[in-house]
């Protein structure tokens, strides 16, 4: 197969920062997908119908007559039901980050107690919940700390739907059979880099991201995890651009701007292992079922021809700047 | 105690680099410390008499009035007895890189097999070997990997002195005992920072060196040997300076900067542990006992008073740049 027609590619997890950056950035994503889920995480967290809205009229500018559906999520706070009704129909999810544990999150959640009202409105009225897990541990061990919390959260709230956002390791991939009502997304970095490619060798910023990459064996896990399109698994980028000064600097930024080259990449490796039949349900179809969402109708055509990833977007290098991938998108 | 004095402080283990960079760096370690152990893994690594003897005349140039004495050391490579008994007097051990592993290590060790001969030659004329001890597998794994090199090397040459170089794991500690014939060296960054320092936060280029930080279970068994001043541990800077653009960038070099605030730092940490009483003996005394060396006369007095370390040394910056130290050289 040196061709691939994806319908509707779906990214289940996408920053897409706000103002000039945004403008950079959006584009770029609406060029590849039909739709994303976007993050609340901005300097001021998106949790207000206000900010929604302005956040929402934000991308749309930004993408102009580009078919792309942005699945807006709010940041975890407590929230009540009727804040939540105002706005049920213009997101997909609410989005929990343990406060303190990545970019824009020290607003994010202190205890799982005193948020349980709120995820009891939330599973009542059948919003999604995104988690960033990350425990406040040692670095590598955040993800695997981090797994008792998800353990008490599927089980008092089993209608709740959790999302474990891009999960790194082994132990979240087995994880997930746990209890019927988790769900995870995988990034393409995760599938590809190991903390041997961030530290390895010289020490890689634009690799850098959190949960950071882990080890050989865990990288496998999620890679047999995406390439048998795992039911329970949908593709999220996580790509989370940053400004080259901040990366390139005394202290780097977390996050792989990965949303222009995911599709290349994803289709490169896919064919490599021989599993490109499943990259449409990696991509889309499992997302539509969890999410029970229908995206707007969009195909991208993937052909197996050199392209080289340019070195950067503007400001920002993107994931595998300067190297060529084995698939391209068909203008 | 709020004042210490050392008697003949010693680094025995300590990049100079050579140019500019040495001209730079040479005076700060020799207006701390009584002596050093300088590494041989230059551009061109220092393998012979005539390039020996060239390297020490650069840093005695460097070095002018200052009482410093240079400990040098050859890099590892086939050697006959004659090349040795030749500078058997102008070295203090011989220093084994497997090929690739750190900073111009390229012409490191192939093979332990190969290199049987010379090493045979280094224990029959008392010659030293020091050790970077770490194998090619997965950063974290790479010194416990190693363990099993150093185990046959102690065995097959148990009149063989190897010094296992900046130790970074509980591991390593554990395994001094396990053969008379090895000794340590142990770094000040090791004894402070872990995994999450360098990576855990936001990506710190300026903590990142290799053998990388580990856990803080291996920092803790670390700080114990150095704290109780145990008899097989030296101390050893490893202090590796790089010119900021290659430390700030997209490929940042390992190495960590820390010479001229290794003593101000030691002193704060053992004095924050009431070790100070030690601080002599892992500085300096059991350096001399394991090597058999006499180092050049200087006293270093040291008192408890704020300092602040420079955000830069000329282009290089150093180990907790802009922090404050409570502990001071007395001038």
């Amino acid at each position: 197969m040196t061709r691939i027609t994806l319908s509707s590619p779906l990214d289940m997890h996408l920053h897409l920062r706000e103002g000039a950056m945004l403008k950079l950035v959006a584009p770029l994503s609406a060029k590849m997908f039909a739709g994303a889920v976007i993050m609340p995480n901005l300097v001021l967290p998106v949790d207000n119908r206000e900010k929604l809205e302005k956040y929402i009229l934000e991308i749309k500018n930004a993408v102009g007559n580009e078919i792309f559906m942005p699945y807006m999520t709010l940041f975890f706070r407590g929230y009540s039901e009727m804040e939540l009704a105002k706005v049920k129909y213009d997101i997909i999810g609410v989005k929990l980050y343990p406060a303190g544990i990545t970019t824009n999150s020290e607003n994010g959640m202190q205890s799982l107690k005193k948020s349980e009202k709120t995820l009891s409105i939330l599973q009542e009225m059948e919003i999604p919940l995104l988690v960033h897990g990350e425990s406040g541990g040692f670095v590598l061990d955040r993800e695997k700390d981090f797994l008792s919390t998800y353990n008490k959260l599927a089980r008092k709230f089993p209608r709740l739907k959790i999302i474990m956002e891009h999960i790194t390791t082994r132990e979240a991939v087995k994880f997930l059979d746990k209890h019927e009502n988790l769900y995870a997304t995988i990034t393409l970095h995760h599938l590809l880099i190991t903390l041997d490619d961030v530290a390895g060798g010289l020490l890689a910023p634009h690799l850098f991201c959190k949960p950071i990459a882990k080890r050989p064996e865990d990288r496998d896990a999620l890679l047999e995890a995406a390439l048998n399109a795992h039911p329970k698994v949908m593709f999220g980028s996580d790509s989370a651009p940053h400004p080259i000064h901040k990366k390139e600097s005394s202290g780097c930024a977390a996050g792989i701007f990965s949303a222009p080259v995911s599709l290349p990449m994803l289709a490169e490796l896919f064919a490599k292992h021989g599993a490109l039949d499943n990259l449409q349900t990696f991509i889309s179809d499992n997302a539509r079922k969890i999410y029970k969402i229908t995206p707007p109708a969009k195909t991208i055509t993937l052909e197996k021809r050199t392209w080289r990833i340019p070195e950067n977007y503007g400001y920002v290098v993107p994931f595998m700047a300067e190297t060529s991938v084995s698939w391209g998108i068909v203008k």
